[in-house]
């Protein structure tokens, strides 16, 4: 399906990190090397890789460049210096959480690995970050198809789905979130259109999604944003697919900017409303929405396209990159360790203590 | 308040009109010549004017140069030859009736003169033609200001407004629909905030509304369409204006592509939803809002900006350029003869006949 790599490890513990340039999609397909942790920072920051999934798996191998970085020699040494650049990573962008669960996990790695080997060298612990991060994206890979497998089911045959930002391949390492139950459904040879929203400011939709779908040879129509109520008073969209960035332990989620009307919209017109993301999107610590951090964005996001001027000079721009989702919206999550329908507290609870 | 003329007539019955180009706005504040009917056509088709009132105006006008255009000496002649290029500007565009019923009163004034003058010569029929079209632009100057009087105690004392596209003074030859209360709350020293959606895909609200509230001195914020509903969630938004580009008798009402979602937000969050529209806009022949006929636009104003493309080439988009908002969503239709609250065929009629 997948005819590129979103972001792939180069080489050995002193390889680096080559990246699919999202800023460049559609017009250029180009790939940047990010060699230092500050070209990571600035990749993530600009949106160059982005996509909850991706941004985690891109932070894991993050901290191998940490790592890189490093010239201590014994790996205890190195550990802190590693920490100090995490925190750094964690800095890049705030709302999806899988950029800190993923630093997390890197930073267990290290920690577990100097306990067991306290005299070991920086180099031992290089290898030892670098299998965890691979490990990351391995199951990052696994993930996306099972949520593919897991949401197949919810693709109305005949229909059409609606999907909004991009929550595909481009913001995975494997066939993405939202968009895998999709390719799931074309695999299984099942007829459906997809409208994709363009989803601006950025545009992921009309420049990601819409040239990923019409890559695999989906059948997939261009709307903008405000487009979306009109189709959904004609009867046709049958279902909703979004990712999230965070999921609070109630099943509220971040995604987005754009998605909770359309979660609305879905309610109004009687269209389920799908959120597809992996457990490494929850937060439990979160009792619930209000509490996730919603990142503002700069406002010549919406005032420039491609560095033209679209709006007067120094208009004032509210320019918030997501919002929140109540869980009473949400017909179901779909994640990779199974769907949770109207979802809320216990039922998100149990689906984690039985993994 | 108003610093500039959407639109104009230079000179006597040899003379043409005037209009701010709006394609430009608000890099360039150009104006164009229309002095042919096919000059005028393409500014209608180009949205070079737009606007449901402002285009019905410059029909108007239009009916002047097809007046100019006729070679004929005797009136009666000339007629057939103004009827048929008011049926070709008719064609312009589909949606706003406005266009429609300031033809058709064209059309009768031009009847009306030969019925009564068989035998003048078509300059007198061209200076009755010119007085009809300058009496609907002094009509739409005054319906403006009517409808800001009539709508301003709507407008919520230190709260916020959010409105959609343009419906200012640039949609009107005076100071606009949606935008007149808010004009008037301003010489009224209300204090109040002003959020405009952009307006996706020519994006109307952040060329035009945001530069021509900005001129006037009002705290206007631009938003992304996809960002109203969290504002609205955030308790943010007190009321909500509107233009509208046609409304049928049960007071189901087309308007730019994004304000039936606007509404069922609404409803989902108690605000209010005002729809500001002059009589003309209503086609008292169509039942409810079914039947209104709605524009496609070409793709590239969707994949395009500004010739710039921003999704991949030669992807498939659904491009309609107005939605229907029903009724039952629309808290009170604000028009010059008085607000019709809670809108149905009934009250619509009643203030017809008060007329």
């Amino acid at each position: 399906m997948k005819n590129f790599k979103t972001l792939q490890w180069i080489g050995d513990i002193n390889g680096f990190l080559k990246l699919t340039d999202q800023r460049k999609l559609p017009e250029e397909f180009t790939e940047i090397e990010c060699k230092t942790v500050q070209q990571l920072y600035d990749a993530i920051k600009t949106l160059a890789v982005r996509g909850a999934p991706a941004i985690g798996v891109a932070a894991g191998f993050g901290i191998c460049l940490a790592a890189q970085e490093s010239k201590n020699s014994t790996a205890a040494d190195s550990v802190k210096n590693i920490r100090k650049k995490a925190d750094y990573l964690a800095q890049s962008r705030p709302t999806a959480v899988n950029l800190f669960w993923a630093l997390e996990r890197m930073k267990k790695t290290a920690d577990k690995f100097i306990t067991e080997n306290p005299n070991a060298e920086t180099n031992d612990l290089r290898k030892s970050l670098l299998a965890e991060a691979q490990k990351i994206y391995d199951e990052d890979v696994e993930m996306c198809h099972n949520i593919g497998i897991n949401g197949e089911k919810f693709v109305p045959a005949g229909g059409a789905v609606l999907t909004h930002c991009n929550a595909g391949a481009l913001a995975t390492a494997g066939d993405g979130t939202a968009l895998a139950p999709i390719f799931e459904a074309q695999k299984n040879s099942k007829k459906f259109k997809v409208y994709a929203d363009e989803t601006r400011p950025l545009l992921q939709g009309a420049r990601l999604t819409a040239w990923e779908l019409a890559q695999a040879g989906i059948d997939v129509t261009l709307i903008c944003d405000n487009m979306a109520g009109t189709l959904m008073k004609q009867g046709k969209i049958n279902a909703i697919f979004t990712g999230a960035d965070r999921i609070a332990a109630n099943g509220d989620a971040a995604n987005k900017i754009g998605t909770y009307p359309l979660s609305i919209l879905a309610k109004a017109h009687n269209i389920p409303f799908y959120i597809a993301a992996p457990s490494s999107t929850f937060d439990l610590k979160l009792k619930n929405g209000d509490s996730i951090p919603i990142e503002q964005r700069p406002p010549q996001e919406v005032t420039m396209i491609k560095n033209i001027p679209i709006a007067p000079d120094r208009i004032k721009v509210y320019n918030p990159a997501f919002d929140v989702t109540p869980a009473e919206n949400i017909t179901a999550i779909i994640t990779e360790k199974g769907v949770i329908t109207q979802p809320n507290a216990e039922k998100i609870k149990k689906i984690f203590t039985q993994a």
